[in-house]
């Protein structure tokens, strides 16, 4: 992977355009987990005036319409959805499709449809089978959550400071493009960047699926017994914290990028192999220089964002 | 290794034994680092009166007792060491037995010498070599800790609800470990076991120095770069925190753990081969398998400890 994804391309300025009429926008947010639950508390914070908020479970849907988080839903009929003006579908990668194929015919004739998967690859192109030529699916992902999910677990602010990614496609229009940039800032995330659905996925096997591989491996380890609670610290519950893990969606997430998050593993073990024998040759200048060079790169990520 | 480690002898009752006489036990704490000066911090909020604090950096240790952390300080000479009934070794591993050889001249005739490494191996036997017959070396190493290093980052409370390990050997006195035990719990510390220097030094190659292989080995992927951190998330976040590594006193830790660590990198990888052969299969029932083993042993661990 070269150092050239769009960064540069970094869009600080499109929030005060929106600004003024975020308000207006009819909303459609699809799944009411931890991640779509967060929206919907974020765009009631932001004074949005119509959400409409879908659960597979119509008890969440009503609680969160109970609660003033969403101000209607669909309980009977998708009917409502011909009012959404955007579309956040924030189900799992494998329920994407199958929503949009059931429910197109509600959809308004232009509107900009995003996502939230933390995959992308041939997901795209499969739910854009069945979105009709008006349908602007501009793809995202924000890098945001918490520990747990389910609509309990939802906050407006997992989006502070977060980094949320574009995911465009040549066919997008530039300003549905900028719109949700801008919407990403007005949730209230410090970095947008825009990648390729390709770019998206390979650099995403590295800074997400592979530390949840890692935590799941250092867990699963042989090592591991009932007295093991006794001897840890810091380090070993930071390591394995993303264990706690949601199996349903991470099965999704993995399955569809394979070959990306084995290469990954396979640089892992790259390093892995440069301790081991850099540990059995005792040479511990090699073990200082591996230290000093993480050290400083760990810095440098996390210094940056004042984010630690 | 098997799960017999003594975790049945906690010792939860010792506590009132010495909490009455703790404050006019005099204690030396050499080295006033994290660590050292946590401990100072910890022995003043328990009123203990005398504090005898010691630091190769003068200036570290005026500081110290300026803020009334310590009672007394050795700038010029070490004779203040002559009143220590409780000696805490808090100096990296490989400054331990040249601290002893030097300054064994100036110990109390019988004395209760600690310390706080985190490897025992031989050292242990490296520093009995240098002591009378009458300082009992009662092994320890609190599982406590936070980011950075020295002073300035030591604070009381790393021990509150931190685990302690006391590594006793076939010659200490029976009593003295139970004052370890209980001073710990003093202290704060939630958990107190007890294992031999073997098993403290398997143990501790998992549940400490692999995490932070592990973190180092995922900065240093070759898929790191500047972008990398437009992104991260939570989760690679935590899984590299321990990367922000002292990178001398870890160098001591891994070089003298070498064999065991090999061993737990082994063990892991085997588990990364368990996830490579998964993906390259798309075996999603075997994905899933490791994902919900690990989430339940990783809720286990921590809700027991309710510590997140």
């Amino acid at each position: 992977m070269e150092e050239n994804y769009n960064v540069g391309r970094l869009f600080k300025g499109g929030l005060a355009i929106l600004k003024k009429k975020l308000q207006d926008i009819n909303f459609a947010i699809i799944g009411l987990g931890l991640i779509g639950g967060s929206y919907a508390k974020a765009l009631k914070n932001l004074k949005v005036k119509n959400i409409i908020g879908v659960d597979s479970n119509p008890i969440v849907a009503m609680m969160a319409k109970d609660e003033g988080v969403i101000t209607e839903t669909c309980i009977d009929s998708m009917e409502a959805l011909q009012r959404a003006d955007v579309i956040i579908c924030a189900l799992y990668p494998d329920a994407v499709t199958d929503f949009v194929k059931e429910n197109v015919q509600n959809f308004k004739k232009n509107i900009i449809f995003t996502d939230v998967m933390g995959i992308k690859g041939d997901l795209l192109e499969e739910v854009d089978k069945f979105l009709g030529p008006g349908h602007d699916f501009v793809a995202g992902h924000p890098m945001a959550g918490r520990e747990g999910q389910g609509y309990g677990q939802s906050a407006a602010e997992i989006f502070n400071g977060s980094n949320y990614i574009v995911v465009s496609r040549a066919q997008n229009k530039e300003e549905n493009i900028a719109w949700l940039k801008s919407f990403a800032y007005a949730l209230g995330c410090k970095d947008v960047v825009e990648v390729t659905p390709k770019e998206h996925d390979e650099i995403i096997a590295y800074t997400s699926n592979l530390p949840h591989v890692m935590a799941v491996a250092l867990v699963n380890s042989e090592s591991m017994n009932s007295n093991s609670k006794h001897f840890i610290a810091g380090g070993f519950r930071d390591a394995t914290r993303v264990a706690d893990i949601n199996v349903a969606l991470w099965a999704d997430l993995f399955m569809h990028n394979r070959k990306n998050v084995v290469a990954e593993i396979t640089k892992l073990q790259k390093q892995l192999g440069i301790w081991e024998r850099a540990l059995a040759t005792g040479d511990r200048e090699g073990i200082e220089h591996m230290m000093s060079i993480a050290k400083e790169k760990r810095k440098e990520l996390f210094n940056a964002k004042n984010f630690r």
